[in-house]
């Protein structure tokens, strides 16, 4: 018999929503037409493409033609920052993603973080020099959480952009915000939010891997990565992901009429987890922002225990969880969000990311919080290490 | 009740295969993990995921790490091409996104073809300079279905490059192919080929759309077109695509099987499709190469005849075919394709193209051709035109 699993790295990857697998099904194949083709059911297929496209945009208050359809965050994330030359501008703790395309081919800043994780709005208005043309920065940070003040960041952004207007400055400056973590918790209104450019990934909310958006607030330039055909707007080319964005925007849906009760149950669900385990383990470090802090995440760090070796003693229990970040394929470094907050080596070393998801159980909460006190202390009495 | 359709566009879109879908529903739901997480479930997805990547490989006479998974033929296109600069040719009938991504920041010849649609490689020869860096050449065209002396361009490239070498000259010489068409009917031993970059699309093999791969021979250099985690080493970032690749596989596995016997029995049903059509419309004009030619392209003209009436005409009657390319968003602008095999406006404007698949049957053919002819000669009597 399989061993029954409490998954706890939903921050990691989600099951496709059994509803947003029943949408895409027709597409694959009945509907499989290329929308681009001139027959009656490939135009419908194009209309139910684009209307799908108009659900996503109008759940973040944006239409359909400003959207770019993509293979997920990293491409939109290229297509975002990869156009831009001068200076850019991220933080220290950005994803991997992120920082290389702010740092490909020109100069940049990254600003540094509080050891809650927070960005201070007024040390990215230092950043940002005459020549700055881009700004990135996360909605929320992808290993402990953290909410950041992009709406203040965005008045800033938009403040300097005006004072370069009427100096007469053609100097292009704008905001892209990843806020593939964070989507599904959070409003994600980009009038509300104040950017210009915005990275979703549908694989963070329940719907297929290997799509995203690219939002572009219309007048900002981006440059294609991807040339050919001609689709998106000229801004991505490749036949579409039919299945692929019907998915999306069903997953969009049911995250949107989900995201209130959600977000308080799921984060009710993670301080249980949370403080129980600092009951039992007063060493534990927790990182993240208090109250800027995503419902769902709890990185938790015990100071010199090996989180390797808890991953793998949770692991038998069937309880799955994350030490730092599961994206960076190059994995054995040392995590750069945990540096970035000034966590020492020993506590950084010793950290496990659990985050929970819309199936998250309250039964399974207190398994895996029972499961990690066992597995650290077991831990701790093999090494001698205070816990 | 719906209409029963008969599709004649496999080349625009196929669907996906029944047996391709059942591989890929478990890592939709069940294991869905990130193949970069630690944990035993998440290594298990990541074997999975590289054992794909090697049937994959094998198929093609390759290796799995020679392999950079993509988001479809669009991509790696951009991938293999996008890295190098100085001179670069290709043909005057590629795909778009090939001659735009050959056209992106340097210089290049588009090398012409014959009225059949084929290069001669001594042209190819003659447009390599000593700064071209790159040869594109697809492996059977997109439009009219003409296979191109690959191997024969492979052999000048090879013997090019190792004069450069032997003259000291470091400058790179590789020849990438476009084998997006064809994949499935062809031959696509990238050894036997004689090529250095290979461009492949599981959509066209009745597998998952937005899947596609680059095989880059070792020492080959490319440039990444998406950076962050580092996946796909470090050529392709993002969350690896598990649920497509392994798709993937399994339409690579029925495609290796039924190769031979698939294309015998299309190349005969297109045969029938085509004389059909030739006795009763004598003025039509079947392009394309007689002898290198995919066995399931039939693009056939009718001089004067309006081919955007002729496509609604067959629509109604359940029949799918093309006018050009299906690929290029933006229509209404004459097929590149048949200019350069000199097409005069009245036959290109008469276009149709017909696609056979795996699931066509001789039923769908006499059934396409009576209302082809049934529309044409409708056409005919309409405008005066004769046919």
């Amino acid at each position: 018999m399989a061993q029954r699993v409490y998954y706890f790295d939903y921050a990691a990857a989600t099951p496709i929503d059994r509803r947003v697998l029943a949408v895409m099904e027709p597409y694959f194949s009945e509907k499989f037409y290329n929308p681009s083709s001139p027959y009656a059911q490939a135009v419908e297929v194009r209309r139910e493409y684009e209307s799908a496209k108009q659900q996503i945009a109008r759940s973040i208050g944006a239409t359909a033609d400003e959207l770019v359809m993509t293979a997920g965050a990293t491409e939109s994330i290229n297509l975002a920052i990869g156009g831009y030359g001068g200076h850019k501008v991220t933080t220290t703790i950005d994803h991997a993603s992120v920082k290389r395309a702010v740092s490909g081919g020109s100069d940049y800043t990254h600003v540094q973080v509080d050891e809650r994780g927070r960005v201070d709005p007024e040390q990215v208005r230092a950043a940002i020099r005459p020549d700055t043309q881009l700004v990135s920065i996360a909605l929320a940070n992808h290993e402990i959480g953290t909410i950041q003040p992009v709406r203040e960041i965005g008045r800033i952004v938009n403040d300097m952009r005006q004072q370069r207007k009427s100096n007469g400055d053609l100097t292009p400056l704008v905001l892209h915000c990843d806020a593939s973590q964070g989507f599904g918790l959070l409003d994600m209104h980009v009038g509300r939010l104040g950017i210009d450019l915005l990275t979703l990934n549908a694989a963070k909310i329940y719907g297929p891997k290997q799509v995203g958006l690219l939002w572009v607030r219309p007048g900002v330039q981006v440059t294609p990565t991807l040339v050919g055909g001609g689709q998106e707007s000229g801004l991505r080319s490749g036949t579409e992901n039919v299945a692929g964005v019907i998915g999306f925007a069903e997953a969009v849906r049911i995250a949107d009429k989900k995201r209130h009760i959600e977000s308080k149950e799921i984060g009710a669900l993670r301080d249980t987890l949370e403080l129980a385990i600092l009951a039992e383990l007063p060493n534990a470090v927790v990182s993240g922002h208090r109250k800027y802090r995503l419902a769902n995440f709890c990185h938790v760090s015990f100071p010199s225990i090996d989180a390797e070796r808890l991953v793998f003693m949770l692991e038998r229990d069937g309880v799955m969880v994350a030490t730092g970040s599961a994206c960076a394929a190059n994995s054995g470094t040392r995590s750069e969000v945990l540096t970035g907050i000034g966590l020492d080596d020993e506590t950084a070393d010793g950290s496990i990311r659990l985050t929970l998801g819309r199936d998250t159980t309250k039964e399974e909460v207190l398994y895996a919080v029972e499961r990690i006190i066992v597995a650290v202390r077991a831990e701790s009495q093999r090494t001698g290490v205070r816990v």
